[in-house]
């Protein structure tokens, strides 16, 4: 299997609720660093996973309407605890959608799989994967 | 795939023996950085993998006796070269006896898997990764 | 000069005030990984620059009152722009003022300056340094 | 599993052919941070995933050839666009190759699989993984 | 006093001439990540050491005509050992001109000094630090 | 001010004496990632602070006779506390004799001075800076 990574980063408020997040439950806030993994058995006829221009203006695109926002005022995340997990598997379902609707062109219909894992600090972690539809 | 990874360290003493150890068949050292990765397929009713003050409560207690001291003088590894990989193994099933005996909360039981790395410098490290008893 | 630095982090939320900040103008937040540095010219008699477990203790207090916290509605920073180069100078003072009632000790008075690192993400990071009063 | 990981570098020059790749037609280079991580489910009887030694002389010989080169002169890789992916699955093979001749020792035969990681910056890196034969 | 950094890279090719740079004497290349450190002593009207959005724009200018080229065929470099060192003191001194410009606002003239460091990877870097005109 | 910074690394065992070190008096270990920083105010004639090669090859010697060793049974220092501060200090004197009797070569001979930074995890870590006698 080969993948590709991108890097990028958002800017975050949240709260959280329930007795299980401590002081967390106030509002607070995170750096998050987001690595996006491209899958796919064979490269593409360039030599590659994804054309990473269009792969980072995709991930762009996808953390533009999160990035300095406060995440318990969106009306996607309404009721929900924004948890890095959750956040992780958020990405990667907007990340996927895109891919199926061509955004990152045709060569990436072959792709199998996408990992999306949120830095929440230096110590703490989380990540997503899962395969994409053939 | 869920995962949630939280990054503790420890320092040890410790020496090696067999010819292929060269010169760490000597008393030396390491500062390890432990990352133990959580995996579940599914979040929990709070958006979780794992609680993380839980998790690092339990990574903290099974570090303690070995912080700080030679591993060469542990009972639990006499006669045993405490090998990096070694001692991932070793952190892997401790952590997975704790989680069975129900330390890190009753959700802890929706886990399927954790994977330990055990960074010994800036370049070597090495890893044990299994599933959890169901 | 002798110098010994200690990395913790706090996750926060504020808003900034003026067009220069764009969409920070928005409430979002913040990961602050926070590296003090201790500086001195001689080492002390057990051989240190400062006791490194007071250290991180004197650093979790300075920082437990931000931690998990929205910076906008703390009074000390009341119509003030919580930007990443004034909390390093924020933290420092505090530190300072810590050190100098003698809560890190008795050798710690032979410190001579302090630099605090705030970064904000990979690709940013401020800090504030200066000489500590003989 | 278990797995042990090591870390090289090398700086060569490159360039690419086609309108994908943009600017990188322009011959330009890189620093490539290469991981390799050894696979095994069993330690061997020194404990062991592999001989540490031995892995990084066989990683060092392997990039050899290509560090402080300029690729596209080489002709291994002539009329080959040696994208970091590209690259990843080039070093797999050659290892595998040295495995399997033997080089890294009796011990070595009982790997099942390698992973090679290059970094070409700090915000984007490539990967090709498989098994070994048995 | 205040320091804010941000960091920025490029992929570019090059060869040194003199016995000293052994196999470096042939074409390669290298990723460099490049950190700018602006310097001052007291913050601005905004509590701020630079308009960071202005900062990263000047840096990306600075750094467009040297990305994914081959430095020996640059003008500005004929004749010259490309070195990392060199390449931290060439990126200070456009760095230097375009703040003395006004390019990166009026506030930015009250900045003190800068420091450009350079790493050619994770075990090497450069570094050119210096003044500003008042 | 221009700089170049090479890292290597060790792994040492060793104790410490006296109440102010808690824990750490019992025999552990650490691994010190070792950064050594050459300072010169001009470039040599071939636009370098130092033969990296040379740099390099030195830093290797005066780590060889202290990696893989248990630092409380060497002559060198019998009685005192080995600390991260105190080691930068004694890696330092090291280099700068090195440097003294032209092992680094007749250019080295125009370098100002010496930053030695250990790094003991990625929490903590210790330097030790000064001039080179001109």
């Amino acid at each position: 299997m080969f993948t590709l990574t991108v890097r990028e980063h958002i800017m975050i408020a949240h709260s959280f609720r329930g007795a299980v997040f401590g002081p967390a439950q106030k509002l607070h806030g995170a750096t998050y660093l987001v690595d996006v993994e491209f899958r796919r058995t064979e490269l593409d006829a360039d030599g590659l996973v994804i054309d990473i221009g269009l792969a980072s203006q995709a991930l762009k695109k996808v953390l533009e309407p999160l990035n300095y926002r406060n995440l318990d005022e969106l009306p996607d995340f309404a009721g929900q605890n924004t948890t890095t997990e959750f956040m992780a598997k958020a990405l990667f379902d907007r990340l996927a959608g895109r891919i199926a609707e061509g955004e990152l062109g045709e060569a990436a219909k072959g792709l199998n799989g996408l990992k999306v894992t949120l830095w929440e600090s230096h110590i703490a972690w989380a990540a997503f994967e899962g395969a994409l539809p053939a």
